[in-house]
């Protein structure tokens, strides 16, 4: 979803360098050294606001999280409740995801998140879907051998088409929901904002999880 | 679904021994000869009242269809429909499909469909589910390369538990459906019974099309 520009955005980002990188690929390879500690790293393209992925790192201290983002204006506002929450297992990222193995070395990241990806509908935006198979290429590229791609949308038709695209690309489904809030035993699940809007009005939350 | 018993059924199925097997064993490899033609054979694992393979045979005359139904009282159902239609491509089974391999040759079919097979919902009863990877082990067996699997299912669990399922087991997902009735060009999809009457509900009908 594109947000309306927020001017006080930029400024605030570049004010904090100890919470956005905005220069990810000079990181590469270093990351846990930037956390000051040998935990695994998880990584969420497209964090939107941050609050699935500020909400994880709260949750587990004992592991790394990075949230990336491609909108300034959104890494702005994820930005802020990282201020407040003062996290020192969150870094942000505010840069294009499309380039992961230039900000990420080979097996540097335990897990990937996706959630709620822009579903690009048309045939012809196909490549842009972020559970394309150049993109599963570069999660299986920073991923470790163990790791896992968590995947979460409300949009039928983007599931369907990534259902057969990870498939299709050999990836193992470790478990699939078809409607992730009415599954006993989902205490755990951390929502996203929009997650919380759409599963209110009672659409139907898609989840996969899986490994290469 | 378990249907109450109808006396006229077992004396039915001896009457006409030309549109019903009750011995397949027997017919093992020799299927194209039964029908006396060399067109690809498909087969339906659990037909139930017979609609939907009757629908198949009659629009696909360049086919031949094989029923599979564990339950004499159906199979009875579905006979009483062919003895009307009198398909000459169309062969009805009263049997348990448990033993698939015992029917068929390796290689003698080109389709199997699964519709609306039982959920099987309790932990311990998968191997009783259709899609459990000792029955898509007798698909593989009995189907050609290029073979194909389809299935429909109405059931949220079984239909989540097949996909892992199936990808687990190596099968390569064709096109994936979460909602069959609500989706553009699927003017071909021929109904179950059991299918027109909860499509009509408005609840969703999973389709999942795969080859091994």
């Amino acid at each position: 979803m594109r947000l309306r520009n927020r001017p006080w955005a930029k400024p605030l980002i570049e004010e904090n360098p100890q919470y956005v990188v905005t220069e990810p690929e000079k990181l590469r390879g270093k990351w846990q050294e930037r956390f000051g500690n040998e935990n695994p790293i998880f990584i969420e393209i497209g964090m939107g606001k941050g609050r699935f992925i500020i909400e994880m790192a709260k949750k587990h201290p004992e592991n790394n999280y990075i949230g990336l983002e491609i909108q300034t204006v959104a890494v702005g506002m994820a930005l802020k409740k990282q201020l407040e929450a003062k996290l020192p297992n969150l870094q942000l990222v505010s840069a294009n995801g499309a380039g992961l193995q230039e900000f990420f070395e080979e097996n540097e990241v335990q897990g990937v998140f996706l959630n709620f990806s822009d579903p690009w509908p048309k045939k012809r935006q196909e490549k842009r879907r972020l559970t394309y198979k150049t993109f599963l290429e570069q999660y299986k590229y920073v991923m470790k051998e163990d790791g896992h791609l968590e995947f979460k949308t409300d949009n039928r038709g983007l599931f369907e088409y990534s259902l057969a695209s990870m498939n299709n690309f050999g990836m193992i489904f470790d478990q699939v929901w078809l409607d992730l809030h009415d599954t006993p035993d989902v205490e755990d699940n951390v929502m996203t904002e929009y997650e919380e809007k759409f599963s209110k009005k009672g659409q139907p939350i898609f989840k996969l999880e899986a490994h290469f």
